[in-house]
């Protein structure tokens, strides 16, 4: 199967059509859909989540909790959007009253730490596949508001934009290889690299402070090259970053160049926001930056190219990375 | 698994909290989350559906689009909600494009019909089961908006009201039956009857038109005698019903006494609404039912006697019912 066959392509091919009814979204083809509805503007987002596609078939259901929850939340964060309500659909093979209760207690302390109700839900039976049980699957969808007339979506990028990613990239993916025995790292960095890959922070403060200041946003779930991808896309603008800017915690840093270069262009599962501003706002991103206690870097700049790839820079030379995003559909391999 | 081990009980035990957030919703355990949202009153429902679960594993791909927004409809016509948006999940086990298309003419020819727009969606692959592919799974969450102050719920049925229904109740039961072989009808008469449980008609202009003049409603899924139930169950009442009362097809008729009752009191997947109105509204209610089209039936009363169970008379007599409804996790048969 083709790249052209992918995830992204199932809902352009089948499921576009001529926009109708009284609700307008700003946001096809965006983390969350942007909606005026009547007088409330809403972000809403969805994501279904399997367990051996999303996580491993044996994660800690507390973290596979809090995680569902969380790239959700993520979503409604690079719209800049304040989190209100969530809705839960759970597909079990079977009832396991020790499973539910843990994974309830990782999504509603994320929850009620964000102050986003559960308000309403719906659990059903998945079938046995030959006798055998198939895997559980979550979807959630979550709604937040916003101010009238704002929005963060992937399309506002202008040539002369500096690109911007908050926290670091990568260790969600190296803290994958890690557990599968692929990568190493010291053993004393490796609880912080996996709390990374099953604890991510949503960027609520930041994408709230970017209201008005980013001109384009989206979140780094598929790595930072496919993200920054999907902005180019949208925006019809090109991008050049600079491998030297790119900010990696020190545990990236002890593995080789290459290492480095897969998990932190590449490597998805982060939950930063990678972002673009004009120029003359920088100083604006900053304050953003502090207002929210999140670290932001300016990784480079938006160029007139048009197209959806992202030319890296090492020492002022482009440098090739291997891989660029993971797409449930599109054949390539799962996180593995 | 007793039944209050069952799918309610799942969210109930493992998903309620202490309220928190800006947003409050009127409609726990009720059919849709009636929430005011900033200026908006929006009635929101989310259902997950298994093929193997809820549809027949084989079953045609326009159907399952259709059946799968229309129930999701149906929860918002319970609520007196129009219909503005909804948010697609589908997990397959593969990409199969043609299963796609007819899935999505379903789906969105319906979507058209009712003026809810596709605004979100996510695909995601289900992992595969000892080499078997695990079945599809399809997740909606459907949104309407509402006039300010109004909204049916499940709670608000009194001592004295009347209970109503919809078109006749028990005919997607008797298909179900037939296309299993268990009953049968005369064969010109199964087109009608497939196309009830295939194609189910979500009673939204009737909603709408009941929105001020029912004291409660639910929609037909689990079965007349369940959700009237659950009506009982959140406003505190109970019901007599009368056998005789209760509208029934044709077709419906030709079959024994003891499968008309299975079929009409305790078979679900009918979509009609079941409510209630206050004895001095009964005209309100006729006329409810002729601006919207839409046959209704008075079938009985609301009682003092608290409980979920309702007593169903024929010639004056209580009468027992086999089953009372469809529970995906407390071991019922699965519509077989």
């Amino acid at each position: 199967m083709t790249a052209e066959a992918g995830e992204f392509q199932i809902i352009e091919r089948f499921f576009t059509h001529e926009a109708f009814g009284a609700w307008k979204s700003q946001g096809v083809g965006d983390d969350c859909a942007i909606i005026d509805a009547g007088a409330a503007r809403l972000a809403v987002t969805c994501d279904m989540m399997a367990l051996g596609t999303h996580f491993l078939p044996d994660a800690d259901p507390e973290n596979v909790g809090y995680k569902a929850l969380a790239v959700n939340l993520s979503d409604l964060a690079a719209a800049g959007a304040t989190p209100r309500a969530f809705f839960l659909s759970i597909g079990l093979p079977r009832r396991d009253d020790g499973w539910l209760a843990d994974f309830s207690r990782g999504l509603m302390g994320l929850a009620a730490e964000t102050g986003c109700a559960l308000l309403g839900g719906d659990t059903t039976r998945t079938p046995e596949v030959n006798g055998r049980r198939a895997p559980a699957v979550i979807s959630i969808t979550a709604m937040g508001d916003l101010p009238a007339g704002l929005g963060l979506t992937r399309a506002g990028a202008r040539p002369g934009d500096d690109v911007w990613v908050s926290g670091t990239v990568g260790d969600a993916y190296a803290a994958l290889k890690c557990r599968w025995g692929h990568w190493s790292v010291m053993p004393d960095a490796l609880p912080d690299l996996c709390r990374r890959m099953d604890r991510p922070t949503p960027r609520l403060a930041l994408g709230r402070a970017l209201l008005g200041v980013a001109s384009a946003a989206a979140d780094v779930s598929d790595g930072l090259l496919a993200d920054l991808g999907h902005i180019l896309e949208r925006s019809h603008v090109g991008a050049e970053i600079d491998w030297e800017r790119i900010p990696v915690s020190t545990a990236l840093k002890s593995l080789t160049m290459p290492r480095q270069h897969e998990a932190a262009l590449a490597g998805g599962d982060d939950y930063e926001l990678v972002f673009t501003a004009p120029a003359a706002a920088a100083d604006r991103v900053l304050e953003a930056g502090l207002a929210a206690a999140t670290p932001v870097t300016r990784i480079g700049r938006i160029t007139e190219r048009k197209g959806s790839s992202v030319v890296v820079r090492a020492h002022g030379l482009p440098i090739a990375v291997e891989r660029t995003g993971f797409d449930h559909f599109s054949g390539a391999p799962d996180h593995a």
